[in-house]
């Protein structure tokens, strides 16, 4: 049984340290509100407000550490509601995608790209992928057995020694399922 | 290959013919605005508000014919937005459901039960049923092969004379799929 754990992201955003100066004041300094399934990652305490074309969500979480591009992971639901038409992406493969107005306390920025749908996928470190004959970049099929069985297919494989064990869906996905963070999925097939 | 098409139910209100006279008038009929893909029933020009105990939704469309029972129908999303607890449920099933505020233009009624997410079904038309062999509330294995493939689970059969063959699911699972209405899908196991 390939086990994995289930972590569902909530829509949240990425800032450059550049966009962090702009929002919230040269030299700030993002603060720790939790850490995060992978190591290093963390819930800030800092949230920004996104102003789409059609609405808007206030309070959207940023996940530090700094990134070099600011990002924005949406969900297709709130892609439909804020009036933006998201691809569906690898985290950082921003080319193409819409931009969007993002408003802290102390300026805006206006992105001219960044707004993303997280394509789903799973954190290995190297040493599970290596046991359970997983390669970088793989498509997988996971099943989730919540409320609403399922089995998403092209579930992509991120393997790195700086990984931990962990599937992240949006929460589309997790309310079409019916899942929650610290559910299991299970791969059945690759 | 047993296809059949798709159809994404968003929120939706069916109102009983006591809570139309007391939202919209005495004696006052719904109005068609566009048939749907099952005979007889139809999408109302009419449309009423729902406030919930976080947040409201204005302008949800009230399916017609009236029913017996009034009933809204809405995404997991939504019901996170709205701030209540709804379960998944067969169309109909509404005992233990929470209620809900419904204000339309001439007055306003508070249900004590009724919001439920729809669970996921095929309508069959008795003739599809026999020569597919699938049996009335037969849970099926449904593939879709749109932008983020899945399998749906516990998809439940529902064979009538009076049904036309349509797959409904709501928008959290067409958003996880990258799906739309007049995509297929295609029954894999059963």
């Amino acid at each position: 049984m390939k086990q994995v754990p289930v972590g569902v992201s909530a829509r949240h955003i990425h800032l450059s340290q550049e966009h962090i100066a702009i929002l919230f004041g040269k030299e700030y300094e993002l603060t720790i509100m939790k850490d995060l399934s992978q190591p290093g990652q963390f819930a800030a305490n800092e949230t920004v407000s996104i102003e789409g074309p059609k609405n808007s969500f206030e309070k959207v979480r940023i996940l530090g550490p700094a990134r070099k591009e600011s990002q924005l992971e949406i969900s297709k639901t709130d892609s439909f509601y804020l009036g933006v038409q998201s691809p569906v992406r690898e985290s950082g493969d921003i080319e193409g995608s819409p931009g969007i107005k993002i408003v802290g306390p102390a300026g805006e920025v206006q992105l001219d790209k960044g707004v993303i749908i997280a394509a789903r996928h799973i954190h290995f470190h190297t040493s599970d992928a290596q046991k359970w004959g997983i390669k970088n970049k793989q498509f997988l099929k996971v099943r989730v057995n919540g409320e609403r069985p399922l089995i998403f297919e092209d579930v992509i494989a991120r393997i790195s020694d700086n990984y931990a064990l962990d599937m992240h869906i949006d929460t589309d996905e997790a309310n079409a399922a019916g899942i929650n963070t610290c559910d299991t999925a299970e791969i059945i097939d690759y």
